[in-house]
């Protein structure tokens, strides 16, 4: 049995056995990467269980677990499994769907929720982990550094999102863990605008936010930058408002400070300057192999920072019409936070 | 109110509100984009509650719906918002996960399952979304043919998958509806394989799975190669057959009939000529705003096929180390099914 699946057994109190439904959390716990299917964990032993079309796949992939190909309904798989190995209460994840949840309930043993175990243990990465991010964080920046010279003015927005993208994919990224946002102008106030085929003006803030990926493994990133132009005063102000908020959060930064700390100190410097109202979403997140998880560097969300944890630091400020500046990086938790992005946070105007 | 919310508005029975969760039923019914929120509809009106990022987008996107911004948890908006409206009993949708759902549990008004309200209402398309569906077929195909000259020996999977990425992109695809599958020879036969860095050899069957877009509507659709090679005897055999049962189960269709006989129709086809155990997945899928949405054209899944619904036929015979056959089509169920799908289905053999 793999260290992970040893861990995840130390929350066996009560429970004869635990139900992985989470795909991401199977693959981290089995290395299936397949789409359909789940795990069980018992007393006894692990089984995989996927659909005929991964049977090949997860004989390939997953090592030490007995494979069991579903037969009939997810559920009616379950049952029986679960009949056989003498499952009387049934951990299971909460993020289940109510109706799978109530397929479950009407089984023959007792259940018990279980939230966030794999992820918590997903929050805190070890050294391979950390690698292929700081790879993934390596390929996104080199893709940046070729599109920087696309992005000036009159070029459309979707137009350098493509060539973003086909750059990333280029640089060994086998998929991207969401669309690129290339925003400006008006549309960089818009935290989640999708590029459109507007053109870069003069004066305007360009908000890029991307990611990579190696081995599995995501990056996140956000640089702003502004378009040569008059009366940029004020973006300027907001660029270097959020760039100490940056540096303020990172700082914060260590293990044992709350989460809740770090958006703080971030949030505390936005708010003094005068923008607070403008920043309505968290200071960051966790990423590995998926681009949002655990932790949840957010006001409402408590939760001490661990050696090893990887996540985001990405203040902002976005004001309707003028526009919005986000400053993201990626740092990974040592003594202190130690930078994953090389890439310049200073204000570049082209 | 727009036509949509007017036919939901028909499943309030016994409810004083219904809450969609699902994204793409809320893109459905409002028109938003985002991809964080929920739509609260009541007797007197219906809200889209949205958070901060997304303010302006469902400014833009949203007509004749009140907007409210999320303060605080989803959950805490909610139970606000219900007072106000004086929601006692409350319809949800059995995709939410199961935590949401104990914390609605908790709240100060009665629950009502639904289950596929809005996706049923999706399964039938518009004359609007079989343009934008059809829109994304040209575009999957155009792109398709532009590929194909660059699919032969020695050239690597991994390779013709990503540029019939760009060639998608450049078609105008925003997005891809799942990463393009291109698996030759023993890859084959794993239905849902990764595109590798292995080069296609003589004999090979190669798989090319693949999907475009247009308006937020996606395609999708398989076509199965054969690159020239002595000993490829059983392979055309198994080709002929899964093309034999792609088209009895397109004759099959038809307003009122059952998706099983579909099903039933293809797998008999195949089972006759000794490969039933080599057909694990079923026979199509709805496609719209999702990839795979109602109606399911599967063994266990029953349902009367209706006018305008938008599917696929993609029956398949898989064997382990031989190689895998797919011929997956598009079709429209009018008084017949009129074929989506332009692309020829007869062996191309390169």
């Amino acid at each position: 049995m793999n260290s992970r699946l040893a861990e995840i057994r130390r929350f066996f109190r009560g429970i004869d056995g635990f139900l992985v439904t989470d795909m991401n959390n199977v693959r981290y716990l089995t290395g299936f990467t397949g789409s359909s299917g789940f795990l069980l964990m018992t007393r006894k032993g692990n089984i995989l269980v996927t659909d005929f079309r991964y049977r090949e796949q997860a004989e390939k992939e997953v090592r030490g677990l007995n494979i069991a190909i579903q037969k009939g309904s997810r559920l009616g798989t379950l049952s029986n499994l679960a009949k056989r190995h003498n499952i009387k209460k049934l951990g299971f994840e909460t993020s289940v769907s109510y109706e799978f949840f109530n397929g479950l309930s009407r089984k023959d043993f007792l259940l018990k929720p279980l939230a966030n175990i794999v992820e918590r243990l997903r929050s805190v990465k070890n050294a391979e982990e950390i690698k292929l991010i700081t790879m993934a964080v390596r390929r996104a920046e080199s893709a940046f550094l070729e599109v920087l010279p696309y992005i000036k003015k009159g070029v459309r927005e979707n137009k350098i999102a493509r060539f973003f993208e086909e750059r990333l994919k280029k640089k060994g990224c086998s998929r991207l863990p969401f669309d690129i946002i290339v925003a400006s102008g008006s549309n960089s106030s818009l935290p989640h605008a999708k590029p459109s085929d507007k053109k870069l003006k003069s004066g305007d803030l360009v908000l890029v936010d991307w990611g990579g990926e190696a081995g599995g493994y995501f990056s996140d990133m956000t640089r702003t930058l502004l378009i040569k132009g008059t009366d940029v005063g004020k973006k300027k102000e907001i660029y270097e408002t959020v760039l100490r908020a940056n540096k303020k959060a990172v700082s914060t930064i260590s293990p044992g400070v709350d989460s809740k700390e770090i958006d703080n100190s971030a949030r505390y410097v936005i708010k003094k300057a005068g923008y607070g109202e403008f920043f309505g979403h968290g200071t960051g997140h966790g990423v590995g192999i998926q681009v949002h998880e655990l932790p949840s560097i957010a006001m409402s969300k408590k939760g001490l920072i661990k050696e090893n944890m990887v996540f985001t630091v990405e203040p902002g400020i976005y004001v309707p019409g003028l526009g919005g500046v986000r400053i993201e990086d990626m740092v990974v938790c040592k003594r202190k936070a130690v930078l994953l992005t090389r890439l310049s946070r200073e204000l570049k105007v082209i």
